[in-house]
């Protein structure tokens, strides 16, 4: 399986680098994950494109957006289990950056997906993202997870 | 302002510590913020009493619950802002442990915030949480917030 993360900007901050390398490593062994970042631009209409340009044409897409649907963890791993079923290998995430998504990323996306009605920033939110694809991978092998 | 988090169990994570120190860093001229961790216990009905030992009486008790209410950050914010004009001046937040919150602290909490559907582990939950209140002091004294 093949995870890409597409997102606008870099991480900061240290504590921020450290979980998004503790996550990556655990799920080493499970997907091939990459994380691709791309600067900010002067329009969340620039970044749209900027991000059109990265993504696979076969990769299922899922846009992190505050107007997207707010499902559970448990929903969230039967997604990727239903969606492996039926033969996808690649998924891609995208995390917008300060300001928001464009639309054009809107229409493109398969599935729009908030995390909650809060703000969270967008480097946190790479880690609630990073920590979630690896809930659902416990969740789909039946392995405990609590910590 | 006095905001007391009171929380089953301790940090494990080294990043997760640092997060928590780096939020308590950034508050510490707008609040005095008391981290009280509480070891787990046999039972949630246990954790619960514990925790209600540890509440002062004239506190404003929220409770992290799944079942609770998603709101977003501007409402949150403004929960704080209305408290204090009300001239409270101490609020204490509740995170359980990974089994959940005994009923006895969803009776006698003065709201229930639940941040997504989605299930964070209550670690994370705990950095999430800084973070919201982090962004609250910055909402309502109208300071810019992004990174």
């Amino acid at each position: 399986m093949r995870i890409n993360i597409v997102a606008i900007g870099k991480l900061k901050e240290k504590f921020l680098i450290e979980a998004a390398k503790e996550y990556l490593k655990r799920m080493k062994t499970i997907a091939t994950i990459e994380i691709i970042e791309i600067a900010e631009c002067k329009t969340i209409e620039d970044e749209g494109e900027k991000i059109l340009n990265r993504l696979n044409k076969n990769s299922w897409i899922c846009l992190l957006d505050v107007f997207g649907e707010n499902i559970s963890s448990e929903q969230f791993a039967e997604k990727f289990s239903k969606l492996t079923l039926n033969g996808q290998s690649e998924f891609t995430f995208i995390i917008g950056g300060a300001f928001g998504v464009s639309e054009n990323l809107r229409k493109i996306a398969n599935f729009k997906l908030s995390l909650s009605k809060m703000t969270f920033t967008h480097q946190m939110t790479r880690i609630i993202l990073l920590e979630q694809i690896y809930r659902a991978f416990k969740i789909n092998r039946g392995e405990p997870y609590h910590w």
